[in-house]
């Protein structure tokens, strides 16, 4: 079999992670939690496929002097670039304008997915994370913006995060619009300056006032010496949009009043500043928002990479996008709508220890004392019996020669309790059940009050017929075990 | 705003497809069913991403003569190629060597996922489709092939298809290669060839045998005119091939005395040949199988695209693959497991009517006839309060200004109450509660002794505080006369 002798090197492409079983059951009761919320919002799922034609996702991603714009792109059969999709609100534009004359709008959808970036690779950066999204297409008021703010309040609550720990901060884009043009960025021309002084903005809470002031400027120089080219605004420019972040430079417009309405909506719901917050430092780093933006971020303390504590921050936000579907249709078709970073509240939630509750018991393991054909049967058909009655079990499928690997295996893997039947008790019709948790509680020899109880026999010897019921005897005895010291 | 006069056409690349709200809940039922059975069987899941170093998926594929071999490529920023995994077998074995040193062998895992392949998409052929595998990584021993085909046959049963209509067809590779070997196709040089040979035998259900005879001779040309290359074999070989399918020509060989083994323990675990049933004919077409292969079928009939009545057919299979592990580790990790086609089944069950009985209430809709803040913000306090009170609610979010299209909207999308508060009620306090279903029956004036029963004011006023209360009644009355019709 020696044919390629060249062993190849197991490995992942950077950027790129497999997933265990624990976050999988996690990110499933999270993603179970949040759609709840947003059906009961009257919101339904619909979702799309990974690849999109290129220009039909636009060029709407920040960064994007990085190769192939940050996008992963093959060339189809007929030459025509397709990509795969760097978020789930491009490819929603083209599906609803695909479908216009069939969707009955408003149209309130939701979907998860992964989506991809091909981008430099980082400590918690990856090319390929998932988001949930929802959306409201064909909803020109801002009261859909409301919704949306309220909706993401009350999925942080549903997802057990206390009040006071989250916050979801609202601003609109036609506040610094406005705001821009003042400074004399108005107009098509000044599209890249705007987006770039936008982005400065953006970096508020990660590099404060002094850093804000640098990228609009000059530009700003980090710790490893790296150099961000500014937005090289005159001093002046700089002050006045400082004071407005700042919140000491009163404008009044369209943004405004906007915002008034909102705020007037969240009121009158019950959403308090302590939920809901007007805040004109939000901007959001995509180019496709026109009105509302919104941000959900975590107030709680962690530590970063650094050793540092600082903030969780921003697990997810979005905006309207009135001018999305129209770049196919023509047709104004106003819309907002938000994404959550699946990943990120994943790993907040885990700090606040907030997942994972309902664990998953280990199987019953059936050990394997005889490999010949009739035995075989005889331990397999005790292992189909127990699922039968709804107990997980599996018989052992390694090399069953070394019991000791058997029972190795059973630890390791948490299994809570060990079938054995050698030859001698197969002709007496009889099995063994070795209660693994109790000898492991009896081996370590815990003896304080709190977790004392009358010890259980560790291992029992039973006819064949008994198996299941003993089983599951054993199973509920473990159980309650879990609740009792659950509850201590 | 007129800036990009060209508009863009909204469309996808062919091959890929968006998903309905109804597929995506029967999809995830479906998925939920069958997950339930494989942690039954003491599996757990895990995943591994979409990207893998082209080199680490192998090329394992049929039709390897499409141009970029049947799967998407890109190249990294350092030149080395990564492609989107084409299958979820080839991927598994990577995660399996790459963590070889952590991960308790046997390892008994299952994922679901979107695999991609750089194919010509047709009808029912897409470039982006699911998977739902299950494997067991380090057991040698037939008796886990064996657990794989029970396992197959319980999800079958779990997902409702009845005993009967589902079949699984197990053979074994080795078996083949003693036949294959006895007309002269043995040893390495012919590896290309017995490919072309499995693989026409592998057309034995679509073609038959005179179909089959074509293939593993000159060739064959199908109704279209195109022609197929056949595996180029003489009569003779010919002859003991098709001998050995219809199984009157004997052999012995490893192959066989794993069957036998195989069958004794479906016996003994009380599985018989209507539902698990040992078939020379089955082949599977992947390059990678060393041993027992097995494939579900589904035996119902259905109506294909061209109007014949056929067998559904298959829904996935597997098998053992031992060499995979072993081209990352040079170790002898053998393995074996098997892959679902969850779009294919899903258009099963669908068939058989046994998905999407659980269907989701449309979300009660409060209309909008005052668009000022504060009449906003009552309306958007209606809503959020149903929510609290565990309603699906939304408000409507369209130009409230044409009452009729609210009216409209609702119908369309199936709401089961409507609320309306105009001025006058506003300063009543009172609200409209409108029974859509009952309005309905009323106008559709049924009157036949199946459906009558006293029926129900389809319009009450009520005072803003009973809200809740009387949506909630109108509701659980709606969800009896849906249980009743159910019944009858």
């Amino acid at each position: 079999m020696a044919k390629k002798p060249n062993k190849l090197k197991a490995r992942l492409p950077r950027g790129f992670v497999d997933r265990t079983a624990d976050d999988i059951r996690a990110t499933d009761e999270m993603l179970a939690n949040i759609r709840a919320v947003y059906e009961q919002y009257g919101f339904d799922p619909v979702e799309t496929p990974a690849f999109e034609f290129t220009d039909c996702l636009g060029k709407f991603l920040p960064d994007t002097d990085r190769p192939n714009a940050g996008v992963f792109s093959v060339q189809d059969e007929d030459e025509q670039w397709m990509s795969l999709r760097y978020d789930l609100t491009a490819p929603l534009a083209r599906h609803v304008s695909e479908n216009i004359n069939e969707i009955q709008l408003p149209y309130r959808t939701y979907r998860s997915g992964w989506v991809f970036r091909n981008e430099k690779p980082g400590p918690g950066r990856f090319r390929q994370f998932m988001q949930f999204d929802a959306d409201t297409v064909g909803a020109p008021g801002v009261q859909a913006d409301a919704e949306m703010c309220m909706m993401m309040a009350d999925t942080m609550e549903a997802l057990g995060i206390p009040r006071g720990d989250y916050v979801i901060r609202v601003n609109n884009r036609k506040v610094l619009d406005g705001v821009l043009e003042s400074v004399g960025l108005g107009g098509e021309t000044h599209e890249e300056r705007r987006l770039t002084v936008l982005r400065a903005i953006d970096k508020l809470d990660k590099f404060g006032v002094e850093g804000v002031r640098l990228l609009l400027g000059e530009g700003r120089k980090d710790e490893s010496g790296d150099f961000t080219k500014g937005a090289g605004l005159e001093p002046g420019a700089i002050d006045t949009l400082v004071a407005f972040l700042s919140g000491t430079g009163g404008i009044e417009n369209d943004g405004i009043t906007e915002l008034n309405t909102m705020a007037a909506i969240f009121a009158s719901c019950g959403y308090g500043e302590d939920r809901i917050k007007i805040d004109p430092s939000v901007v959001r780093g995509l180019e496709y928002y026109t009105g509302p933006v919104y941000e959900a971020e975590l107030l709680f303390d962690v530590t970063n990479e650094k050793g540092e504590v600082v903030q969780f921050g921003s697990v997810g936000g979005g905006g309207r996008y009135d001018g999305l579907v129209k770049r196919f249709t023509g047709r104004d078709v106003p819309a907002t709508g938000f994404s959550i970073g699946v990943s990120r509240l994943m790993t907040a939630l885990k700090n606040l220890g907030k997942l994972g509750t309902a664990d998953m018991v280990a199987p019953v393991l059936v050990t394997v004392m005889d490999g010949d054909t009739a035995a075989l049967g005889k331990y397999q058909k005790m292992v189909q019996d127990l699922r039968t009655a709804g107990v997980r079990a599996e018989m052992y499928q390694g090399n069953w020669k070394k019991f000791g690997n058997q029972l190795k295996y059973a630890d390791r893997r948490g299994c809570p309790i060990a079938i054995i039947q050698g030859s001698d008790e197969r002709e007496a019709g009889e099995i063994q059940i070795k209660d693994l948790i109790e000898g492991k509680r009896l081996s370590e020899e815990i003896a304080d009050n709190i977790t004392w109880r009358e010890s259980r026999p560790a291992q029992v010897t039973v006819k064949v017929s008994e198996l299941v019921a003993t089983v599951k005897e054993l199973l509920d005895g473990q159980a309650d075990d879990r609740r009792r010291a659950g509850e201590e």
